[in-house]
């Protein structure tokens, strides 16, 4: 068992081991926390070292300054600089509201950036502002687009932060496959097979065998199946592809660069870097405020005490989920799998920074 | 077979003849024949004789006048002053790109409309202003969230439609329920089960009776089941809720007013009317739109050109079905059901519009 205080202080120690600077590194490792207290540690502790190696192969910049590259009153696109993703991001948001306040709303378009972690953590960034934010992000092509044999877009999230009043926010954040790449990574360590629909051979022929990613494999777009409506999961990630990357020209679809260390870069990219798109929405730009809040409140009670399907127990609202995991984990601290454990102790050793295991 | 130009002049008479104002007839009209153009029948001509008798029981205000009730140089609120749903989202789109044009980015929240057929219909309205167009509605409660045993939301769709360069442009609009009303309608119509999946009893179960919508059942959010990604669907779904209807203060999820004449008006309801959501984002608000237009082309060409999957023939782009319908019935006509045609026949005569058969 890790606290929440030991992991953060190590994950700085070892960004400004790495010569990010101090404000940045706090960013950086305040993401990686955020994707543990939320229970997705395949975004937190189990990126960092990718994101360290990448900083000493020079692949990530740690003294990057973010540029707004054009604007009008409601937009930007800023060129990250080929900083971490969460110091781009973080900013990149910041932008948005600062446009919303403004204009009422406000959307960055970012290119040149890297791997950003959780996509909720920027979304919530508007929720104190009373603005509903918004964030995606493209990422590594391992989807494959209904019809196609091969992985040709990213896992390309999409988060949704809406504030209430009484209640908690409603916040959203899911990818647009059917599966996470790290639950059939887990599948594949422990020699199950995966259920029909969530991933490929290199044919493009459905397969129960987790290790096809392995092998030229792909999953498949939530939806699972044209059946079943993968196309509308194609679609979701082609938007957030277009959004993210051909709007701010980042490199888009097969050509979006890889977020671990041991891939090398391609050459000849079209675009720069990796693209995300930001958006925040005051709400008072549409109407008062406390009436949207009220409204929200009677959203949320609505679904929360709608009649269970037999055998569940309740309707869940999105974020719940997330939300009882962070006041868990924040009392509790979180487990580190054995791996991740060792692998950041060699990084310590390299870098001079101590390690707490 | 039935001539664009018939059912065009059809649906405009009918109108006309509900004392809506000839350039919201004509309006209206467009909006049935271009879900008819791209294949989508279950928005055409089949929605003609509810907008019809609602326009008759005085449930659809003919004369209706949107006001913008309040906004912000990106934003606004309008009031669709109860009036049909393409009509008043024609002018919600209109304002969206003309906010555009001086703010960057144009965002309209709508309350008080009513059903507006095809979504795609209002987001490619912003591709000759060399915008991206995004349009959502809520709808009837027919879609059970995750865990929920009754539906209590709609089919709550998204369009976007993003110009691009010697390519047709990019045109997604898909429902965020794992399968359309009709083609369960259908099935059940033919006697025919439904794969496990896309439907549940009231109970909350699934089931393979298309019948189960008649009794009390629902459709499952994009994804099916849990265990496949129902609960991103079901945000999803949420999320156009919220943006459509608690944004707007039309009415939310199990409150949105039946579109179709045989159902009651539910009394007390917590908002006004059937809400949407509209946005339109200049491409050179972000960067060059040549630029822009290029790499869409690129985009484009890379994954027309992937090889397909074992037994498929090609990869396509969203919208690329639509368009090739559009070209083929703008030609050749189209079919209507045949009771869709009696129906129609009928409201002809009650009205003295002269029946084309």
């Amino acid at each position: 068992m890790s606290s929440i205080a030991t992991i953060r202080e190590l994950a700085t120690r070892l960004f400004l081991a790495c010569r990010v600077p101090q404000q940045d590194a706090v960013t950086a490792a305040s993401v990686i926390v955020s994707a543990e207290l939320r229970d997705i540690p395949s975004h937190g502790m189990l990126r960092l070292p990718d994101y360290v190696r990448m900083l000493q192969q020079g692949r990530i910049n740690p003294a990057a300054r973010p540029r707004v590259m054009h604007q009008t009153p409601s937009t930007a696109l800023l060129d990250g600089d080929n900083g971490l993703g969460a110091v781009v991001s973080v900013k990149a948001m910041e932008l948005a509201i600062e446009k919303a306040v403004r204009a009422g709303t406000g959307w960055v378009a970012v290119n040149n950036s890297n791997h950003f972690g959780i996509a909720a953590y920027y979304a919530m960034q508007a929720l104190g502002h009373d603005m509903i934010g918004i964030c995606m992000t493209n990422a590594n092509p391992l989807v494959a687009p209904t019809f196609s044999a091969a992985g040709l877009l990213g896992t390309n999230p999409i988060a949704v932060a809406v504030p209430a009043g009484k209640q908690a926010p409603v916040v959203a954040d899911f990818a647009t496959a059917s599966i996470a790449r790290g639950k059939v990574d887990l599948l594949h360590r422990q020699g199950l097979p995966i259920r029909e629909g969530f991933v490929q051979e290199s044919s493009g022929m459905t397969s129960t065998d987790p290790g096809v990613l392995k092998r030229g494999g792909a999953i498949r777009p939530l939806g699972s199946s044209r059946e079943f409506g993968s196309h509308k999961g194609y679609c979701l990630g082609a938007i957030v592809d277009l959004l993210s990357a051909v709007l701010s020209g980042a490199n888009f679809g097969p050509f979006v660069p890889p977020s671990v260390a041991y891939l090398p870069l391609k050459e000849d990219l079209p675009g720069k870097g990796t693209g995300h798109f930001f958006g925040a929405m005051r709400i008072d730009a549409f109407r008062p405020a406390s009436a949207f809040r009220d409204m929200m409140d009677q959203w949320i009670s609505t679904l929360r005490q709608a009649k269970p399907a037999r055998g569940e127990e309740k309707v869940l609202i999105p974020g719940d989920p997330e939300r009882q995991a962070e006041a868990r984990n924040s009392k509790g601290g979180i487990v580190l799998m054995e791996n991740v454990k060792q692998e950041i102790a060699r990084l310590c050793e390299e870098t001079g920074v101590s390690c707490p295991w």
